[in-house]
């Protein structure tokens, strides 16, 4: 069914402060699931929610507060307290922010998190301060490193932001060649997966979901690839926690904020960022396609054209669920 | 011809110092050589001297002081004055070094440099140092981004580098389907290129080195390796310079060094990255396979034998080339 922005954000809140979150951990979570519906991330968007549900209901409350466990003028690290990744990030990026207005750059990282979301949302906390920011967050071992067959990775997602003069530059991928709700997704559908994202228990190439889920996911981008995903783990492993996490518990996430004008000094970095994306937009597109698209374009256009409609669909099976938890935490 | 490790590197400081080069230059340029051919990176090594001898001779000397344009307890801009990359990277690293132990981490951009060569270099004078360090470094436009068939990336290598318990973990790679040097490694040895990594200058995809020396490289990955491309891009254009390099020149290095005691603070980084680098090492090797690599893992295995020979090979044509330099230089 399609909701307004508004009423999106309302059920999103009333959903998770129902099922025992506090305040700001509701809303730093509905913001966030918002932001992904509205650039037609769906699987990452108010489905989230019943998940978290479901994760409360299996571990009870584990969490802690959320606390800084050291600081320097230009670094922080966070033990998350096992509250939801949408919030420990945040505030985590947040911090960096400050510090990075403070001192020209920064970095914090976060321990004892889960679910960490979209790091573009991250990245455009900072672009829009006009800061140039970085980010990396390690997870449970699905992915298979490359020339094995069983996995040690996380999905590892890592992303930079850049401010330009109008949208940001923001580059944010999973290491992994088919991220794991897209699996999900599949399965649910009942579709098999492409070719050559997945092994089975016993190392075969594999298209079938479930046998994916038994299996492994491979890196992407080959022996590169996989690398990449191992530089994401070890930004992981500096944030404390284990260097491989458990399951969806004890994941860490790593950002890196800074002052473009450190460097630069005289403001022109948004016209600079500006004046190479004109240039590679205007390369000779391939025939058949439209040309090159700087990362994030899409998602930008996606969400103005939300924005400017003033809905977004929301599936009714995700809209119905959710209501059930807030009628259920209204008895 | 095979030469002791001093040998070539008293060779390469000759062959620089007979060409006009100053001894610091000199003594960077071949110590960063000599590692080159130690770690088997043969068409990155001294063979590099004759092209910047060619270069020198093309453009004169055109050298002004390498300076410190801005500066902070974090970060500085350098202006390469010029100068070869092996140099004023090596300096750029020197001072992001000295900065991040003192301020826990830093960033440095140095614009107006070329010939910047192996990145892991850099990585290894951080991790030798217990710190970890990032680098990205733009070119002239000779890589199409995904999607078009002209070029506006450099090759645009990007790097990292953890400190471990005994070899580093360094991840050094170029964003483009092949390296520069080994196209023209193709070229010379009259050897077609492999699949899809070029195209000519109608945009149709070539085997043939010069025809893609004409056309474009194609960006490593699709669009997500496009992608780190433009983000390597965009670093550069950070570090001051033109956004896209001209050519051999006015090319940007950016180094940023972490402390990672700022984060996890007891000491245990190293062990942790030797413990995730064991538990990746330990993943069930694909049939056939010998099992999965770590980054670097070759190279120091490389450069541990032929340590122990202490000899490396220098082609002899490259060999009578240097020494043709420095006859030169004497008369």
């Amino acid at each position: 069914m399609r909701l307004t922005v508004a009423q999106a954000n309302d059920l999103a809140i009333a959903a998770m402060r129902a099922i025992g979150y506090a305040q700001d951990e509701a809303f730093a979570t509905a913001d966030h699931l918002v932001d992904a519906a509205l650039r037609g991330v769906t699987f990452g968007s108010l489905p989230r929610i019943l998940a978290i549900a479901e994760r409360f209901e299996k571990t009870g409350d584990r969490r802690t507060g959320l606390k800084i466990v050291r600081e320097t003028p230009v670094s922080a690290l966070l033990d998350g307290g096992d509250h939801v990744g949408y919030f420990v990030a945040r505030r985590a990026t947040e911090i960096a922010i400050e510090k990075a207005k403070q001192s020209g750059m920064s970095m914090v990282g976060a321990f004892n998190t889960w679910y960490t979301g979209l790091f573009a949302y991250y990245m455009e906390m900072a672009t829009r301060e006009g800061l140039v920011a970085f980010a990396a967050g390690n997870g449970p071992a699905i992915v298979a490193p490359e020339g094995a067959t069983e996995a040690r990775l996380g999905t590892n997602p890592i992303a930079f932001g850049f401010p330009a003069l109008d949208d940001p530059v923001i580059w944010d991928i999973g290491t992994c060649a088919i991220m794991h709700g897209e699996l999900l997704l599949h399965q649910r559908l009942g579709e098999p997966l492409p070719e050559g994202v997945a092994i089975d228990i016993k190392g075969e190439p594999t298209r079938d979901p479930a046998a994916a889920l038994a299996g492994a996911i491979k890196a992407w981008g080959g022996h590169k690839g996989s690398g990449l995903s191992i530089v994401v783990q070890l930004l992981g492993a500096m944030c404390g926690g284990p260097v491989i996490s458990p399951g969806m518990s004890d994941m860490a996430y790593f950002v890196l904020v800074m002052d473009p004008e450190l460097l630069i000094g005289d403001g022109t970095f948004p016209e600079r960022a500006a004046e190479l994306s004109a240039s590679i937009r205007s390369a000779r597109p391939e025939p058949g396609r439209p040309g090159v698209r700087m990362p994030f374009d899409r998602s930008a256009a996606e969400r103005r054209r939300r924005m400017a409609e003033g809905e977004i669909d929301v599936p009714d099976i995700v809209h119905s669920g959710l209501m059930h938890l807030v009628d259920r935490g209204r008895l």
